[in-house]
């Protein structure tokens, strides 16, 4: 490794699920083709089949990879005629590729490391692409393996794009119209939507809200102040808090505020509007 | 590493689970003793005590495992009378050592590498067998320590196998009677028996066949398509697919064909014959 | 690394869960911090904010962790007024330095590294503390750097230790008053208390025993019997073994000791007394 260079890694996301054999067998082959390369596991437990749950994990963790391969596989298509790319992005620090199928999983990540750049389409397929495609894929470009040899090239433009995009978001009257983006491990409750929605909307801090969810939650109503800690939240009391994401989250100290609001999930509609 | 030597690596399984420190305990006991090796973990969620299950999992993850050691620790008898072991086996490319509790979950493994070659007798009892006797072993061979150095030698030929040995498979008349040998975690239902068996039941490309379960299932009926991939199916339309391990499956496309033939699992009986 | 030097690593353990990418972005930062560096994960579904089970988890795992630094994140106050500290201990072999928050989770594992030695207080505050001031802690200080660099110093004297301390443990007319300390996945269920308090009370090889389980279990009993190991008991035998720990814990043999006597959970009070 030259001086200043980062050693790579492969950075690996799945919905193997930690029951089965498949996230060891991906590790082996990948130690087998390029030995003592680190296989960094981001989670494996997203829902199956959850291409946009899946999508959402990795837009939230590149930005805190170092250089090398992310490798990410939630495929309802395998062995259909979907393709697999290994897609090139521009950014300076971080990963430099991004392998899986052409589904959707990866160009919000690769948008959030510059923009796709170029793409292959990688040769092969099986019930286990994973294992036989898209690991043999990731450790022979983090080997610094030409991608010429993996594939004919793509079109950038042509990748598969997430069918159902960005949530709504949106303030009227002062009512911030959103979503919920993320249900953490904890219950906290991250909410769609940039920064500035939330100041054009006087959610400040100290400031109280009336939080009300829609669809299938009917209506669950609760009041949240906005804090800039959870230990600033009395016991039982809901908060508004800046998660590590960047995003606002609803949030309880030391419990689940997605378990206090009637169990919200990734996709709830929320309205949330300044009462004090 | 001298050129053209793969790196070795340990290759852990166990029914420790993932809650426990034990797995962690583990690892850190094998890089305390040979820094550096890579220990991958094929999974640590075989059931409690599972020796036949976590001797399938072995058998399907070997072919796909570089030079190394597979440390296996599913032991419903320690710190009983029963043998731990180190098995070499025979095979040119894979691992070259077993090492394990001497119940039969090596051993069909062990005979997909080549078969036993020779075996020892590891010296040392413990309550916690992996962390204190089958770890430190691993982490010997792996190292190229001599076997010699761990306890006497033992004949293969009293190693034990497993006790109810091969799921029976047959043909009659049209019917193949065989049963379940893995459910995975998209509920994909793997059957036992040689991809020839199929064949000469005539379950070939595009026929139809009627499958039915036996035992507690009693008589569960339903048809399916021998399909060559998942996304062949229409929705909840029931598969006959050949699945990543060279075993045919039932399978549905992104849905678990486990619960839609009411709750298969490992062992259950099933019939299947063509009918179109 | 110098002849003789062992090559040190991270002991990772957390509250995080695996389902969400906490984990591998933890990971991930410290392989861009410090790379090549193994980070060992002890576990990560220690219950949410559960520092005193934490802290179990930890005595448990040091006594067999090589060179290095523990890295503890289970944090109930996280973004508020407590410290985060690295504490280094006094032990030649094992981990030098402890990294979390000073909420007394790494207290009881440092008295048994030597005891506290110095501690500096980390700078820096977020919502991840984990992933913004921990990890790049425990990278700095793996990889040699200075601890001044981290923060000023903190008197060893002001650590918080854990608030309900130790569990009571007493010997009254050969009763022995105790308590559950751990539950493992087995269903084992290991009881406070040195060896010599069992000695005291008569429990030795052989013995049979009353136990009572207190509280909510409201006197539910059982005998059981003090054996060597899990395979000397019957089907269904409750058995006192000492456990890879040096406690002593309720047992069956191949089934949950915990389920068995009606659901035993960490801090259930416990009475033993000799019947023959």
């Amino acid at each position: 490794m030259a001086p200043g260079h980062p050693a790579p890694a492969i950075f690996f996301l799945s919905d193997y699920g930690l029951v089965d054999e498949f996230v060891g067998v991906v590790h082996a082959v990948i130690q087998r083709l390029v030995p003592g390369v680190p296989v960094i596991d981001l989670t494996h437990q997203v829902p199956s089949f959850g291409v946009v749950a899946a999508a959402r994990v990795l837009e939230r963790s590149v930005p805190h990879l170092g250089a090398g391969v992310v490798l990410a596989v939630v495929d309802p298509g395998v062995g259909s005629e979907r393709r697999g790319v290994a897609v090139e992005v521009g950014i300076e620090v971080g990963p430099h590729w991004l392998v899986g199928p052409d589904n959707g999983l990866l160009l919000p990540a690769a948008d959030l490391l510059g923009g796709p750049r170029r793409a292959v389409v990688l040769e092969g397929v099986s019930t286990f692409d994973g294992r036989d495609v898209f690991a043999p894929a990731a450790a022979h470009l983090v080997g610094g393996g030409s991608p010429e040899a993996l594939g004919g090239p793509a079109d950038v433009a042509t990748l598969v794009a997430l069918p159902d995009g960005r949530a709504e978001v949106s303030v009227t009257d002062g009512v911030v119209t959103t979503s919920v983006s993320w249900v953490d491990g904890y219950g906290n409750v991250q909410l769609a939507g940039p920064v500035h929605i939330w100041e054009e909307a006087g959610v400040v801090l100290g400031a109280t809200v009336m939080v009300e969810l829609g669809g299938s939650h009917g209506g669950h109503r609760a009041r949240a102040r906005r804090v800039s800690a959870f230990s600033s939240l009395a016991p039982d009391e809901l908060g508004v808090v800046l998660d590590a994401n960047g995003h606002h989250a609803l949030a309880l100290d030391r419990a689940s505020a997605a378990s206090a609001l009637g169990g919200a999930v990734s996709g709830t509609e929320v309205r949330v509007r300044v009462v004090g």
